[in-house]
């Protein structure tokens, strides 16, 4: 299975094929409008393939299964930090709440050493790069990768976690969602108990 | 490249390995926690392999690339709607707010006719079913699937959409987030616009 997003014709297109071929694919303003309305929870992935530790901001990490317990994200090609999760075998994935914001901020600038703060992290025995204090975080195994547009989509089977701050069953904890460029915290204030119409 | 969560070894395991074997892979119920504390955008997602329609919610939608309009999604070995989807050549994803927790709820419910209120959808000419009034749907071929223990996570390449409510830049419009089990709105109130500590 390949990941090239539109077939490739064996024989030149008609005139009228050429057009929905061009029609046949979203603009990126409209489809950046889409998500810009979809709200995602903040992690921060670490990898370290043997040149040093690597840090970004991810939206796009979701649970997939829970036995085995594998998760997803996706990396973009644009990403500093791409390359060395690419080469990695290993990955720490960090969930952070309001209390973690000044690191899903770190995770999200470019141009940074995201590490200069020697004291905000250390190194687990198995190589990888943790933060400190973060809500939670689960070291995890790559299993797979799929190719898509030049991004890449990796499959994770989780290894071993520690949660710092656990939220209680219905409780909104200190989530943080980041939702149209902007930073927003779950509370009792902002849940929907009623019928919304 | 495979999806086997762990590598099968050629030799037998000595017992050190053995133990290591077992204990290299989170419990199911730790891996529950890390993600009941992550929130995430909501989601309905539709096909139509040719035998009637199917939808599913999910938190699961993310943006891999905007050029290509590309994004991902992945659905459980346990869904009644995932045999369709997998036979699909293409699916509708609706991105939902506030407006839509009805939807939300239904896409969410076991052993309900998803399609029963035959006013709240149609179909569109190429023959996916779109529901009525949601926030914004996008249209999509599927370019890629990866197996990931027994569910699939799905790429697929935008093709067409349309934006009922649009949100402007930085504002929360009527955002919903489903998190710990719970649905939460964002709004004015939600935002964090200061440094978080």
């Amino acid at each position: 299975m390949t990941a090239v997003p539109d077939p490739q014709p064996t024989t030149p297109l008609e005139p009228a094929d050429q057009r929905r071929a061009v029609a046949e694919s979203l603009g990126a303003d409209d489809f950046k409008a889409l998500f810009r309305g979809h709200p995602g929870g903040v992690a921060v992935i670490t990898a370290d393939a043997g040149d040093g530790p690597v840090a970004l901001t991810a939206t796009s990490v979701a649970s997939v299964s829970a036995d085995p317990p594998l998760l997803i994200f996706s990396v973009s090609a644009t990403s500093s930090a791409t390359p060395t999760i690419m080469a990695a075998d290993t990955v720490v994935v960090h969930f952070l709440d309001v209390h973690d914001l000044d690191l899903a901020r770190l995770g999200a600038t470019s141009g940074v050493d995201r590490f200069a703060d020697t004291d905000a992290w250390s190194k687990l025995t198995t190589g990888e790069a943790v933060y400190h204090g973060v809500r939670a975080w689960v070291r995890c195994r790559i299993i797979n990768r799929m190719d898509a547009g030049g991004s890449t989509v990796i499959a994770a089977h989780a290894l071993q976690a520690s949660i710092n701050r656990d939220v209680a069953a219905g409780d909104p904890g200190d989530a943080l969602v980041y939702h149209n460029r902007t930073w927003h915290r779950l509370d009792e204030a902002s849940r929907i108990d009623g019928p919304v119409r």
